[in-house]
């Protein structure tokens, strides 16, 4: 068992409220645990530079922290003129793996703007995002598509993400928080389809290493994890879960 | 009657939820009409390096809204390397108002950062800032003295904001939602105390100019909405509220 | 009596020459005690993209000190690579003071540039700035007058700018020089128009609040301030002045 | 058979040419196929500041690419004034993959600076970077070890990396070349130890995803490469190899 | 002869205005032709942190122009955000060229700040800038003087500086205004010392070259030009001038 | 005798390796005694914004070094978020020397980017930097002639550069290295033609300051070394050498 009560294949408490700011076209407050993201996804009517013309979409996240978020604060990265690495990489995984799952072509020359803000932080903050970022673009693809309806609805499957690890003490876990990530000797991130396919895949040792038996077994709570969190999205989408994957008309 | 129905003297549906997000010493929700400002207080036991030594405190304030905060989508200033001038702005009038109610020698060689991020903007951005962030600071200056009683309590008196102006049609108003705000002749943000004295009076012609008989009517509206505020600031502040402006032991 | 030995409704030595740098369409040195600022208006054929094709101009302002205008040198903001925020405030303050006398249609597509350049201070810097670049901006706009008459002048009304503060012994004073001004307990700034309407109230209590009987006795001296400096103007634009707030023709 | 001639398990040319610059503690020029990537290790006597005391040693890395080592020329990021997201990502990556082979205790306060600058670039200039970032850092720690031997040598096993992929077509492949890698579908990096154990495993599906058998036939290629990889260390490295993973005397 | 009547060895008007402004420990205004320069001294106790304990001193200097001094209105380089490369030339020559003729040793542990401020542009302003802040530095270093006499003053030589090319025409010129520079094939940079010797020679073919005997020729005029600067500033200086080279007591 | 055994006008030794990377239309590794440079020269179809549609060509310089090029590590301008002063007064020296002898018209609108990476440094990086610049940008254009001849080949001489300077014992010499440099009171950087006209002459007093008599020597040790160089430089280039400064057809 772990800290906080849970078997090593259990997620945490999840909540979504969506519609949670009134602007976005889609917006999401994704609770997982003591972690809190606002995502929010922005259509625009046009894609970058170096993509116009060609009659295919765009999706671009970004990612921030408020600056009290964690439990000790932090500079604000506006104040420090730039962003950081870490930033960088979270922003560049969660566009990346919402677009392994949207048809650009059917989408057409628009980019959807994916906001996550960190407003609470207890560990898996770039997972909740792309979990809540995934349902804050169908539903903001979905207003789209009510006006004026798609040929082909170009959300391709569901997409879902969670952490595994190796604890300190050997243990494989899934959905790890603060607590458990920073002493994890192993720290795994992974993207999935809803229907069970990897389109991201990030294990990284700290000072440390792993075997192939472990990575098995990371990914099967990972599989699992990714599941429930599939469901957990249908259930918030309701009837745009049905346009989701479908046939071309 | 304005166009949302209320009338000239009639502020906005005023909220505050206290603890909204947890790692903070103090933290509020605050929403005015559909403007929402979390508002987060951190106490870090030294000032900045130009005050040491003196035996005072600081308190220093920063703002910024999510890119989606409002109707279209913000660059956020992280990743154009530079805050605003706005933003600047702001920040200043906000660490400025409320260090006019905080006894800085009384406060000890602390610094207290406010941070409000707007979640929602809909107008008054900065004058809910600093009614919420008054509130936020005020539950982290009490929880110290919970810890180690101040000798005197640092706050002296309780601190509110709102906006007043000129409308397009020529009639005054209190507190301004965007609509009115962005169509006003006249915009004035006034910060008081609870003993009803001014603090800040930021009154602007936008490409317009106004009279003394004018000023006194909005000085007058924006009395009547700050002692509004103040109240709900003292039914919400329960019996920490009874330590502001308190003599000394 | 001050301990410059002025009354308390008393104005520095107030000098200005116009001309001062031969390439701006108009420049001024103003001079308020041992206040001087290089003010220079510069023209330019088009406006902000956001404007384009709207026929209206537009007057955009920036403010700086030379490093060593005041008694300590300061770090160059070129060599810091940003602008800090109190630069940004002023710079929007002029602007957007020049602004409410200006009739931007009647300008047509061409923006002001106002250049203010503080080469030494003594407080102040930035009412002065507003009262000479009014006059460049008087100068300039004259010499295109001259070449292509305005169907109707583009200039409203006259624009002055004053200080006005509570002195740390409580008294009331106008145009507070550099020594005043630090130690002030209450520091207001005030643009008003030459037929006495006010553009900007800036009042700021330092660490301090003000009531609003202590408001009507510095807006009446502030007012008494600008009606002399009005006149100022008036003396140095000449035939010019005489074109403001002309009828259309 | 792959467009150039090789097996789908088949690496590039491989050649390190160590000392390949003079100054820095140990330097190397690698070259994989098209890809020339020079690698130096400097030895500071000093961590940084948040590690001070501690007695640990760090690693950091920077990578960077000159202007043509593509085949259009790019900007400099000294020019854009910034670090981009990819070369972040990349200088992290390398860092955290030679951190897990060192062992921070033996090395002590020092810090290792593994600068790595690709001269020419056909793909794989991360997996390059660390391979050729290894054998420099060795080198290093083996010129501080002649001086003062270590009581420990604080490298504790061999590390390489290389990239697989899902090609266009399907099939997978060891090793990708640039043609080879902007057309994948599924690209994979992997960084492991001689002993064969994970140290970094990054799959992206680019606009795609991948299945668990997949995966499978992926890791086994990369495992595959690596050993071959870490065979020519060994070569090139001669007796200093012998120090590796050594027991404590 | 030139086209503003001057003989190809004739200096443009110069004027110098000692104190022009009061902060500073030392000042100028100097003017050559329609080229205005405000140039101040400033002494900081303290050397930069890579100078502190050699009990030697250091002469630092910054350039800056006016954004309306030339023709055309220029962007302020603190609104870019950077100091430009001709900017960063200039202060390194300014500084490079003062440090020539200070002994740094008799100074002590001080910075001089010089900064040059060009408040009007008519070509020459790099070398009207070295030529003034001789002076406001030696007034400067003066009042040290007066207050603590130095050991030895630590001005080793008088310095001036001018230009001199190789017009359009192929005519050589001294001291060329803005119209000549800008059409000259050669332009060159002399700094010389009041004994005649150089300290900085930088002579570039402007898309053009230059063989030897043009070299001797502007070299003569040159050094003419700077012989005429020099007893200039010795007008200027007065007594203090006789202190320059003087020998140790 | 110099301490590693050269006569005084003697160069190091010199060696140039022509296509040392493959993608730019020009490169060169540049070998002077220990100093490295790789020069590559790259062709834009497009002139920088403010010269388009003139008809004429562009050539634009930049410099960097690794970080371990030099003895102890350099901080990256990447990271510092600026380029020095040191490398733009040393990338604007390049561009602008290399333009003196190509003939802007003749190249057409066309930017030939010249971009110069110092991999190992010990002295002389800036005029090595020249010397190899000009060998890439002959090749790169020389390919261009090969595709469709120009009607006048745009290189109108030979271009060298190398350093001269009074040395720490006073005698003059010819290509120094870096312990020679360090030392050096006046350190000469020369650039010039194969027919022996000046294009650049850049001498500094480093603290120090130089008589005529001793410019005349600098200028004939400058001039022997070019011309050894310019001889080098032809034999590299092989047939193309004979297009240069060739007669219009």
């Amino acid at each position: 068992m772990r800290f906080d009560g849970r078997e090593k294949d259990e997620l945490r408490q999840i909540e979504m409220v969506p519609g949670y700011i009134k602007h976005p076209e889609g917006s999401i407050l994704i609770t997982v645990g003591d972690t809190k993201v606002i995502c929010s996804a922005s259509v625009e009517d046009r894609v970058p530079p170096f993509m116009r013309g060609e009659g295919r979409g765009w999706v671009s996240a970004e990612y921030a922290m408020l600056p009290r978020a964690t439990e000790r604060r932090n500079i604000r990265e506006s104040s420090k003129g730039k962003v950081t690495g870490r930033t960088m990489e979270i922003q560049r995984l969660i566009g990346r793996s919402l677009r392994a799952v949207v048809d650009l072509e059917a989408l057409g020359e628009r980019t959807i703007w994916l906001d996550c803000d960190v407003i609470q932080a207890d560990g898996g903050t770039r997972t909740a995002s792309i979990t809540g970022a995934f349902v804050a673009m169908v539903i903001a693809i979905g207003k789209l598509h009510e006006v004026t309806p798609f040929v082909k609805f170009p959300v391709k499957d569901f997409l879902a993400a969670t952490s595994v690890g190796l604890l300190e003490n050997g243990d494989t876990a899934l959905d790890l928080n603060y607590v458990e990530d920073s002493a994890a000797a192993v720290d795994m991130n992974l993207v999935m389809t809803g229907a069970g396919r990897f389109v991201e895949l990030q294990g990284t040792g700290e000072e440390a290493t792993f075997s192939e038996e472990e990575l098995s077994e990371l990914l099967a709570l990972g599989k699992k994890g990714i599941q429930e969190l599939v469901a957990l999205q249908k259930d918030i989408l309701g009837e745009t879960a049905g346009l989701i994957g479908g046939a071309e008309d």
